[in-house]
């Protein structure tokens, strides 16, 4: 599908676009950048490229697509680092949680001679780093392309046909729509699965840091999980999608102060109604094939077999 | 153990319960008793007792050892049901997650004969009913009892070998270290789900219900399995812990509003450090045995095979 394909950032994302690329024979050569030498080292022990660089630069020459796997504090400087490097031709994207921010950042060191065509799979797992990765990451999940006005067509086309290659379902929307949408489904559940976390770590004086831990199978210990994503990306995101965190954010705190009220004042049918109504949202995202339908996500693990309805 | 255990309530953790009970041989007799005629019929096709009466009486008189399964609004009516079947020496027990109500509500309609000795499974699953039960759900989890001063020592022994042959831990504490712990490790944490899907259906002007489903893979689907919860149960729960998940939710949202704060000013080293922190508290849960340490709690589904760290 492309000759050569340049991984900048070999974390999650780009350990995992690696394994797909190679599962579905989607490059001849992939070319790995990455800023830290261990990094970089482990990367080449695992086998993710065909050759690797410290350099941005140099991963990116000759490459006919460029995927910018970094967290997006860092996607202009890297921009910036790549332009004069890029061949005629080149199709430049990113993997990035946020997108008018990366546009922003990367489109005005961009030259007119490369299609820029940024990116986002809506895909992950708690784990980060270069062994994290693995090729089924993004089957059936959606990847959401945001073209600027003008966009060349060959070229979104192309990107399409590869993230339909790994597996993704693609859509393409406005970056300002993305960063909306994604607030909702993304950033916010991050932000409260981080607040949690940290609100109960902080009860140490009336709650035991090992009583949490004990009783988290009574809900606390799904929203760890998010809470365990990588530091850095989660900073950068908060960072550079702020309006939209800040609105969806605004619309949560005054949900759940109505809500707190509903339970001071004792209103049962209020709570039981809303309690009812999330209830169908999961069913469809199950429907949707975005989710497991096995009780506790299929949980297995602590010499727990796991759930078996029926047994 | 027991010569005749009776279930009142067979739901997820009853139905659970009498698989356990079988498995492990823990009874000669089952009796179930619940108060719909559907449940009980689907109780009596899924063979889960030996018996099976409408009448919560019915099926306690002569029992050992009596276990309330019924959502904790209902206890207290429950309670004075079956105090006049209660055989001499009964141990009588239930599973609510909320403990100093249900002694408030219990306890004054059973005689002194009996031994009174609540308890609570922290187990569960976002399924409900007869159907939904599985003799693993309480394995390495957590099971408290709450004795109140002077419960007959022999009694809470009995009780507590119940609960470790059904493969739980045990430990004991009072009723309102309970319900300030739970608040915690469960109320607050559904609370915070069932919101933020409410907040989610709510945006539907501006962002479709279709797209939160699709790019629900950002996050926001974990929350929506325990915003599947039971709406029964869960109303009765936060009307009924009203002052220690009103105190929790206090702390909550003090520190939101300090985050949001963070994130309005670009305070990045704040959210760094926060972020960081609540790592560590997912480690200790993995290494407490009370979580999976595959990646995406080892989810499968949708066609996914699921994440293999390292293929």
């Amino acid at each position: 599908m492309f000759d050569r394909i340049a991984l900048i950032g070999i974390g999650l994302i780009g350990s995992s676009l690696s394994h797909a690329i190679r599962q579905k024979g989607l490059a001849n050569h992939i070319a790995v950048a990455t800023r830290r030498p261990e990094t970089l080292a482990r990367a080449e022990e695992l086998g993710l490229g065909d050759s690797y660089s410290l350099s941005a630069a140099d991963a990116a020459t000759d490459a006919d697509l460029v995927i910018v796997c970094t967290p997006v504090g860092v996607v202009g400087a890297i921009a910036g680092e790549i332009a004069p490097a890029l061949k005629d031709g080149a199709i430049v994207t990113d993997v990035g949680s946020v997108k008018a921010h990366v546009i922003a950042e990367m489109a005005p060191h961009l030259p007119d001679r490369v299609h820029f065509v940024p990116g986002h799979p809506v895909a992950g797992t708690e784990q980060s780093g270069p062994d994290s990765g693995f090729a089924d990451l993004f089957q059936d999940r959606w990847c959401i392309l945001t073209p600027p006005d003008g966009a060349d067509a060959d070229a979104v086309e192309r990107l399409t046909a590869f993230w339909r290659a790994c597996g993704s379902n693609v859509e393409a929307m406005s970056a300002e729509h993305h960063d909306l949408v994604l607030a909702i489904t993304s950033h916010l559940p991050h932000l409260i699965a981080y607040n949690i976390v940290g609100t109960a770590a902080d009860l140490e004086t009336v709650v035991s840091e090992s009583e949490v831990m004990k009783f988290s199978a009574g809900g606390f210990r799904d929203f760890t999980r998010i809470a365990a994503s990588d530091p850095t990306m989660w900073r950068d995101v908060f960072l550079t999608n702020k309006d939209a965190v800040l609105e969806t954010l605004g619309r949560f705190t005054e949900d759940l102060i109505a809500l707190q009220r509903s339970i001071r004042w004792g209103e049962g049918d209020k709570l039981f109604e809303l309690f009812t109504r999330t209830r169908a949202i999961r069913r469809g995202i199950i429907e949707a094939g975005q989710e497991t339908d096995a009780p506790d996500f299929g949980r297995h693990g602590a010499g727990e077999p796991g759930p078996k309805p029926g047994e």
